[in-house]
């Protein structure tokens, strides 16, 4: 069996997407893909010999034998695109986050679930080594019941002052994939947000209404209390670690590295940064989700990551917002 | 020169400051200890050939030929003591907190102030080698500005609850070292500060109106982050860590073993766990704190922890106890 | 530029390359796979859409559009099909070793001469991140001039007996390995060996006349030395480690993981093992050096492994086994 | 019980269980210290209140109350003082090495044995935390059968020439304690020894007919093998690390470090060198190492360490030597 993608959007996660779906995972093939700029749709079309290359989505999501879509665009072009494909039939998967509208996520959750077809959002971490093994410690009961969860979240550099603009803020772009990873690992509701934001890397951030550097504690239903502490520029690379505390033990986990060489001379002992940004980090991870989602359509499974998984977070995105704006602890029934 | 000390209260803390300033600190002689329990004194008196052993503080503290004393009794007993020893024109070595009352610390610092006596508070994780080299990193200025201080403070098992019912609460007592911490380590005002709370670990600390887990945030006047996480309870023992991450980098350690050996079998890499609690952990660092005071005196210069610093945290506690109970972030303003 | 290879061999290793060049490494084609078991030159060309599957390795040699071979064959086929490769002016790829017997080594040598052809020879190590990493930093000058080498080789567990007693023994079949890292971290020749080999996990080893626990002196020209201790089996599994000691410092490198999560408990801190095998621990060394060997032809430069460096490690096992047996350190001048 | 003891020496050595004895063993009062060099002697008495300095050993040996001597003059002494003092009916401890000739070692042994005192021989590195946690990780079973023993012992600096000259070469003054380790750790006689030394430090140590440079291998009776790896300049500092694989698995143990700070910036993660030399990472091994000299006097039990302990490691240190000159490997059966 052969399952038939179209890839839509092929910026940089997009063609991350594409590649891994033509090469490495041989039960698929890419038949179309699609960007609101045609070269760059051609040249990820050429490189990976997918045979249509267009501007216009919908063209990709009408494919007759089409089996799914992978959708990569801007945030914004989500909601109507999974609708588009939903109401066409085809399987989607789409990065995160979904929206930044509550109300139009359940639009798009609406549209899915009345197409019957399925759809996985793009929490790429979950499929991290790392991050699953201390899932996995954690189910397996090594820790016992989890009682502190710390996360530390860190870019290695800003990204563009155009980007802040229209991200949504550092909560809903950056800490969304903290808030997943909060979720993923334990299995009690978050209730409650306070998050503390500061601008001390680059003024032109706070100028943009967002913060640089930023503490938010959750609290889940069971008591347990989160902590994530997130900067926009860690400028050793791209520190991406867990903690979790338990009745029973803790579990953390340390950052991946180029390699493993350790230099010692009369300064002292100098190993190596973390790998750069969530290219190198996450390459494996990449791969993994998108076998998964692979795997979903061919074994007609349920997806691991849902589209309820996909708009908690963003949920508790837009709390922690409101917190940082207002000085104050949040819950989420007031967001809802 | 030798210097002529006294020690009031012969229990845990007490018998660590005797033993070190009577075998450690060759530039002292410890003439007089006191505690309410009389056999505590006597033995503690015997085992160090310490001439005088009393039930009356104020036997030790008006001994002629006295220059300071050390005082490690009852919380409650600390404002007295000093305010008494300072009339006498004694100096006095307090540990922390120095009250739970922001009134009686005042008047305690007054009288130290007004009798021109040293006063240094018993902060002790100042000593501690990790810490140091933590602070000298940061004060070198090898890794910039500090943007977010993470501080992990655990203990490995729950005191009694006679001793959670009069210990002020967990911020006031555990976290009250963390707070220290805090200001040791980052020269900008902490001004507000939230705290939630938890109890996860024994409900009768919850019937004692107290948490036993807790993360705690401040916020520093740079603009800088703090984040506490303490537990009652880590059963894999007393788990003391910092990070800090700067404009420049980040500095981190990790906790003390008692060696340094991992055996490797098919089930993994296994590594000592941390030393079990205060008392194995900072040993040295009680010994350099003394160490540290009676060089103060000897020297005549100012004490390195002083009565405001021993203030502060107090404030903070009250405010992070605040905050807790009230569900919301406490400006510091609200308790002075 | 599509180069076109064919494999001899569809064993394990066989297996690796054919699947690194089918699918890694783009300007590649496979054309051809030879395999003395006909089911599995078919299986692997199958899976791999490979046209031409064979019992005849000539077959593969002679199909007139191949730039190279790749010889993944028995040690005692290496000789005779590089000399047919040669004349046929193909590239050639060999794994290690190019054979146990010198003569025959030096006829194959001269004929890749000969013919002009290029040979590189499997030392996968060579291009393993860690090892690359270790040799960076001793050429940057960063440890000074080498004084000490160590060698941690040790498989997770024996091969079978069969394999054990056509293997030209522990140094000829793992320890080269190690000999080809020493060579390849220092650049000063090999002068002298000294082995010492002991039977201590399976005496069955030691009834064919080998061992299975070794550790081997070598005496550089420089005058630095190198230790390598061998077992065939760490029951922790694949333990590969390098560390060296120069007159300005030190490096080593510790093993690779699955992941880099760690439980902590009340019996201690708990990480993983090394990666299981050297199909593990090397999948990227084998891409690496296949991307390596088809970079050497495309741009016609000098191959990074070459014949020379194929026969050398050779020598010194021969040395090694004479030491062992003897019981006597080893002139490599006596072996040539 | 009070133990009245007398200091021979008041070297380096001297002076530190000269101290450990006088302020860190209650149940020991020093009565006496001997030094060829009176001001040191009497420096040294000074300094922790000895009621009597002298340049005369006998002096010290006859005090009628003197229960035991601590022998740290220089080693061409050890042999007369160890006889005059157990015919004084006095218990010795030695520092290491007893002597550099068997046979003044076995007058010194029989003299002991007649007299009926206790002898224990100066091997501190026996008490460090992390080679006892090795040892008792062995003795509990936890590794199986030891197969591979690796000691990696080097200074942080020469020695000056003259102690050089004076040493008996570097596998007697300094490889000793490794040779001490290897019985320490495995409960199988050394049977034969390999070394190969070189001169790539300082060529006046050449000129003085010694290597500052060697790698050492043991042969256990066993089966097992050790290797021992030392250089008298790691610039980094004193490198003092061992390492066993055994059947179940493998147990080693990094080195002591003045604190466990990393700091992590774009150049890497940059932690601390070891404790600088012996007196700092041996520190609490010198005090476990007299405590439990008293303790044995106390208790009257058997010496931990014991005269045959202090000799074997001269055997095998003359074996090495004649190995390194000779160049070959020597039986231990060769020196007795």
């Amino acid at each position: 069996m052969t399952l038939k993608l179209g890839v839509i959007g092929a910026g940089r996660i997009g063609k991350i997407h594409a590649e891994n779906l033509a090469r490495r995972i041989p039960e698929t093939t890419v038949l179309a893909v699609a960007d609101i700029d045609m070269m760059a749709a051609r040249n990820l079309a050429e490189s990976l010999s997918i045979p249509l290359a267009t501007v216009n989505p919908s063209e990709v999501i009408t494919l007759p034998d089409l089996d799914a879509v992978v959708i990569c665009s801007a945030t914004e072009t989500h909601t109507p695109l999974i609708i588009e494909a939903a109401r066409a039939g085809k399987h989607i998967f789409c990065e995160k986050p979904i929206d930044l509208d509550l109300q139009r996520i359940d639009e798009a959750l609406a549209a899915v679930e009345q197409a019957g077809v399925k759809l996985q959002v793009g929490f790429n971490r979950r499929y991290d080594a790392n991050f699953c093994q201390i899932r996995d410690v954690i189910q397996a009961g090594r820790i016992g019941e989890p009682h502190i969860v710390q996360i530390t979240s860190r870019d290695p550099a800003p990204p563009p002052l155009d980007y802040v603009r229209a991200s949504g803020g550092i909560f809903l772009d950056m800490t969304i994939h903290d808030f997943d990873m909060a979720r993923f690992l334990v299995d009690s509701p978050v209730t409650e947000v306070y998050a503390a934001g500061s601008v001390l890397i680059d003024p032109a951030i706070g100028d943009a209404d967002d913060f640089d550097t930023a503490v938010t504690t959750l609290r889940y239903a069971s008591g347990a209390i989160c902590v994530i502490n997130n900067s926009r520029q860690a400028v050793y690379g791209y520190d991406q670690t867990v903690e979790v505390l338990g009745s029973k033990g803790s579990v953390r986990t340390a950052n991946n590295t180029a390699h493993r060489a350790v230099v010692t001379d009369p300064e002292g002992e100098h190993g190596p940064i973390p790998l750069y940004f969530f290219l190198e980090r996450y390459t494996d991870a990449y791969i993994a989700e998108m076998r998964d989602f692979v795997d979903t359509l061919i074994h007609d499974r349920m997806p691991s990551v849902s589209g309820a998984d996909g708009r908690a977070p963003v949920v508790i995105g837009l709390a922690a917002t409101k917190s940082a704006r207002e000085g104050r602890p949040v819950k989420l029934s007031e967001i809802e």
